[in-house]
């Protein structure tokens, strides 16, 4: 499919497209690119990745680039590998957000370059080359958004590319991206970070009951609330306008759900919560999780 | 064990408690009541009890008699079964907030018998008795709350009680109890039932792309936030004054986050997240959860 493609950056995500390539052969020659040597050499060992981890050389003469690092990474690395690239390549990534992305790639002006932001909405609460598997996008969504000078035969081919590695590919814009991404994932993780923050605290004299009695909810926000610190700080800084704008909504409901608390007020409290339970329905439907009670932690 | 058990409420806790109770073979005899005749009906089909389904029957002559009700319908129950009640018998629930069933238990100022409030801490995003099953209390925490006027032998056959269905029994005051659960559950409950709402807006043109993309966290919370609403809405009330504090506390560090994300303040968002990674470490330690990534829902 393709004659050699590059990974910067291999980590959970990076490792486990690395891992794809190889299971499905899906390119000739792969190079990668870590910051980390530690990272190339557990790579090296397990007889993933031949040659040296040289960034320049691994983009050179590559038809296929996925950057696949934090997002405080990329202007860096594009600023690295400019002049390293053929024409008429794909350039993509596995970023969380786009805004920022573009605007580098806008500024830095390459010329007869397909660049396409991806976003494979996969991963777990762990991180780095050792926590990567093939299997990872299997029936996960990603999202693709071509940028204007794309070719469209580069954006069949990138699409075919993820569809082998497992995905179901959509494409939409980089701000709706943003929008839908600000909503499912970055709220989602702002607040879960927020409320294990609020829950344990080193000064509540209950904080070893406190972990000893979490599974009542409390456990299943610290797994999100666990994710890599430097990926998410990113992700904030990039997205902000947009989370932002989600979490000012979260604090008006808020407000109005206290204000249910305060006043006892059934009829509006059994409204809010009756409303969520149907949104769970919702998702079922969608085959975004399974009804199976308790995650799955049903003994058996 | 015992000659007679009642459990008032038959739902996902009283029937599980009920099949325990089979499953052990800890009672000569079990009666219930569930206001639902179709509860009645469903448990009968099930060969789980015999006899019928009035609530004065049912605890006449018990020696244990559990209420697994919503906290809401306790005062109803007490108000109807007082006047039943043998001397010496053990009267226990299974509620997650205390303080409001202590006032309505004093208030009643019932004669020779062991109030011993219990919480086990079980349960799935389910309810009613078909939900229920015998296995639902294996290695959970059930926390018993003893009045000052319970016997000290009724603490301990209530405590063999709960464990032989599976429980660890931890013991502590109605107080404890209630500030405990309102960090490691109820504010869980109240942040997911108002991430949900904020992030599931009718107005949103996006609402079908964000239930697709649920996967990239929002799914997490709406499990939680699809527990049953009259249950919920009883917590609040009873447990409000701990809930709204840590609701407080909660809204005082969102203020701070959100500064951190509006001035892009790395190195203050890499300290709050990385904290919270070391709770899930913690959670981990005390076995309250797998380190499985994903909660087990990697592909394999």
């Amino acid at each position: 499919m393709f004659n050699k493609i590059a990974i910067i950056g291999c980590g959970l995500i990076g490792s486990s497209i690395l891992r794809s390539i190889k299971e499905y052969k899906i390119a000739k020659k792969v190079n990668i690119f870590d910051k980390s040597k530690d990272v190339f050499t557990f790579l090296k060992k397990e007889n993933l990745i031949e040659g040296t981890n040289d960034i320049n050389q691994s983009v050179r003469d590559a038809d296929l680039i996925v950057i696949a690092t934090p997002l405080g990474a990329y202007k860096e690395i594009l600023l690295s590998i400019k002049d390293d690239l053929k024409k008429n390549i794909i350039l993509t990534d596995t970023g969380s957000a786009k805004k920022e992305i573009n605007k580098i790639i806008e500024n830095l002006n390459l010329k007869e370059i397909s660049w396409i932001a991806s976003h494979p909405i996969a991963g777990t609460e762990e991180s780095g080359p050792q926590a990567g598997f093939h299997k990872l996008f299997k029936d996960r969504y990603c999202i693709i958004s071509p940028s204007q000078e794309a070719k469209k035969e580069d954006v069949e081919k990138l699409k075919k590319f993820w569809e082998k590695i497992g995905c179901k590919v959509k494409t939409m814009s980089f701000e709706e991206h943003d929008h839908i991404l600000s909503l499912t994932s970055h709220l989602p993780h702002a607040i879960a970070y927020n409320l294990v923050r609020t829950a344990i605290s080193k000064e509540d004299q209950f904080k070893k009951e406190i972990i000893q009695y979490s599974a009542g909810g409390l456990r299943d926000f610290t797994r999100i609330a666990s994710s890599d610190p430097t990926m998410w700080k990113d992700i904030f800084k990039d997205n902000s306008e947009n989370i932002l704008k989600a979490l000012d909504n979260f604090s008006n409901n808020l407000v109005e759900l206290k204000e249910a608390i305060k006043e006892k007020n059934e009829s509006k409290l059994i409204q809010i919560f009756s409303k969520t339970k149907n949104v769970r329905k919702e998702i079922i439907e969608a085959g975004q999780d399974t009804n199976k009670p308790d995650f799955g932690r049903k003994k058996d």
